[in-house]
C-alpha cells in the first residue's frame, strides 16, 4: 500500500485543487471517494482539512413533514440571493418506503439551480451506528473546503442519528408544525436540549401560538443554555414567510456564537469527539486485520451463543492480541 | 487490582447465588453493578453468563404517548396469572422534561405488586453512544440470570436509540394508534423492518383499520421477513381488549423461532454484534488508560480545532500507541 501512495496523493492533490478553484466534478467525486470509505478517503480528508472549518454548519432536523426540505430550499435560495456560497447535505433513509423521493426532488433541484455557488448532496443512511453522523461530518469538510460560506445540514426525523448528526453543526435548528398529534412534550428527548433555534411552520395553521407557549414554557424548565435563550421563529415556508426572520435569528446566533470565543468551545467539543470516534474506528480495523477475521467472529459468536464460551472472559483475550503489553 | 480479585469474585458468586435463590436485593444490586459500570460488573456479567439467555425478550417500541408501558404491564399481569415469571426494563430518557415520572409510576407498579415472580426496573438514557442499548443488554442478562421466563424491554420513542435497544429482543412488538397526525409512511425508516409483530392500540379510536391498511400496504412493498409476516394486533390496552390476541401472537412467534434454530440465528446474529462492540469499548478502554488522558485530548482538540494539527495524520500516530507492531 505504501508503493502507491505518491501516486495517490498526486492525484489526491490534484483533484483537491480543481475543487477548490470551483470544479464541481471534482467536488462530486471528493465526496463520493469519502462517502464510500474509498482507499484515499483520508488523503482526501487530510487534504481538505486545512482548508475547511471556515463555513458557518447549520443543522435542521425536525418530524418527517414539519417541512425541513422547504425551509432548507428557502434558506438556501436566501443566502444565494446575499451572494453567499452554500452547500447543502440532506441526509435521507434508505428505507424501502421513504428512499428515493426526496433523493430525486434534491437532484432536480440541483439540476435546475446550475449555479456554480450552490453544491447539495443527498446521503443515505446506512446500517452502521454513528457511522452517518462521521461521514457527514466528512463530506461537509470536503464541501467546505470548495470554499462554500454555508453548510445547511438536513435529516429526516428526529432520532438518536439526527442528534448525532446535528451535533456536528454550529447552529442546530428544530422545525416543529402545529398540531402534529404529537405535542411538544413528547419531542424526543434531547431534541429540546440541542436546539439553538426553535422554527414554527405552517404558522398559519390553527396552534401556531400554542407551540410556542409550549417551546416557551419547556425552556423555562430546561437546565440553562449559558446566555443564548433559543428564539422561534414562526414561518409559512412554502410561501417564504418568515424566512427573512430566520436569516436574522441565525445571524444573531452567529454573532453570539464569535463573541468571547464561543464558537471555538463548541468546535474543541467537537473535535474531542470526532478525534474519539475516529480512534475507536481505527482500533477497530487493526483488530479485524491483525486479531480476529469475520469467520473467526462467526464462529465465536456461535460458541457464545451456545454457551460454549463467556463472551466476558473472552473479550480481554482478543483485546490482548493487538494491544502492546 | 489482582490482588482484590478474589475477594471481588467469592463477594460477587455469592451476590449471584443469592440472585438465583430469588432475593430481590441481590437482583437489584447486580443490576445496579453492571448499569453503574462497576469495577466489578464484568465479574457480575461473567458469572450471570452461564444462567441467561433462557428467556424469552421481548421489545416494545412505538412514538410516545401510543401506550407502550400500559400494554407492558397488561402483558407482565398476563404472563404472572398465567404462572410465567417476568422481569420488566424499562428504558426512560433522563430529559429535565420528561424523566421522572415514568419511573415513579413503575417504582408504584413494583410496590403494589409485591411479587417475587415479577422485577421491574426503569433505566435511564445517558448522553453515550449505544451505551445505553449495551447497558440493557447486560441488565438483561442479569434479570434473566434470576430466572424469569420472560422479559419485556420497553424503550420510550422509536429513535435510533429504541431500534438498538429493541434488537437485543427475540420478538420486537411496534406499538401504533389511529389519528398519530403523523402516517405510518412517516415512521423512523428501520423500525417498519425491525418489527415481528404490530399492534395497532386504542383501536377504538377512528382509523384503526386504516392504520392496519398502511402497515399491510407497506409490508407488501417491503423486503420480506423470510416466512414470518408480521401479523397486526388491534389492543384497547387500557382496558385489557385484545391483550389475549397479542400474547397468542407471541407465543406463536415463539414457536416459529424456535422451529428450525432461527432463535439460534438470532442469537448468534445478536452476540456477533455484541461482541464487537465489546471489544470496541475495551480497545478503547485501553487507549485511554496507556495511550491518551483526557487531559491530552483536551489538548489535542484544540489543536485540531486552531488548524495547527490534521486529525487524520494524529488519529494513525494515536492508534500505534497501543497497538502492537
Amino acid at each position: 500500500m505504501s508503493k502507491t501512495l505518491p501516486s495517490v496523493e498526486s492525484d489526491v492533490t490534484q483533484m483537491i485543487e480543481r475543487l477548490r478553484s470551483g470544479d464541481v466534478r471534482a467536488l462530486a467525486r471528493a465526496v463520493s471517494l469519502v462517502e464510500n470509505d474509498a482507499p484515499s478517503a483520508t488523503e482526501v480528508l487530510s487534504t481538505c482539512f486545512p482548508f475547511s472549518g471556515r463555513a458557518l454548519r447549520i443543522g435542521v432536523t425536525g418530524a418527517p413533514g414539519v417541512g425541513k426540505s422547504t425551509i432548507v430550499d428557502k434558506l438556501a435560495r436566501h443566502y444565494r440571493g446575499a451572494g453567499v456560497t452554500v452547500g447543502v447535505i440532506a441526509v435521507d433513509p434508505t428505507s424501502p418506503f421513504t428512499g428515493g423521493a426526496i433523493l430525486g426532488d434534491r437532484i432536480r433541484m440541483q439540476e435546475n439551480l446550475g449555479d456554480p455557488g450552490f453544491y447539495v448532496r443527498s446521503m443515505a443512511t446506512r446500517g452502521s451506528l454513528g457511522g452517518l453522523a462521521r461521514t457527514t461530518a466528512d463530506v461537509a469538510s470536503v464541501i467546505e473546503a470548495s470554499g462554500k460560506d454555508v453548510i445547511l445540514i438536513e435529516t429526516v426525523g428526529v432520532g438518536q442519528d439526527e442528534i448525532d448528526i446535528v451535533r456536528l453543526s454550529d447552529v442546530t435548528i428544530v422545525v416543529l408544525v402545529p398540531g402534529m398529534g404529537d405535542d411538544v412534550q413528547s419531542l424526543k428527548a434531547g431534541i429540546m436540549e440541542i436546539a439553538d433555534l426553535f422554527v414554527v411552520n405552517k404558522a398559519d395553521r390553527e396552534g401556531a401560538d400554542r407551540v410556542e407557549k409550549e417551546v416557551r414554557a419547556m425552556q423555562s424548565l430546561a437546565t440553562s443554555h449559558g446566555d443564548w435563550i433559543p428564539p422561534v421563529v414562526k414561518t409559512i415556508a412554502s410561501t417564504g414567510e418568515g424566512i427573512d426572520r430566520l436569516t436574522d435569528a441565525i445571524a444573531q446566533m452567529k454573532q453570539w456564537l464569535e463573541a468571547d470565543g464561543r464558537l471555538e468551545v463548541r468546535r474543541r467539543k467537537y473535535w474531542r469527539e470526532r478525534i474519539t470516534e475516529m480512534m475507536r474506528n481505527a482500533l477497530m480495523r487493526e483488530l479485524r486485520e491483525h486479531g480476529l477475521s469475520d469467520v473467526e467472529l462467526d464462529a465465536l459468536a456461535e460458541r457464545v451463543a451456545s454457551k460454549q464460551e463467556d463472551p466476558y472472559r473472552l473479550v480481554p483475550e482478543l483485546v490482548a492480541r493487538v494491544v502492546r503489553a
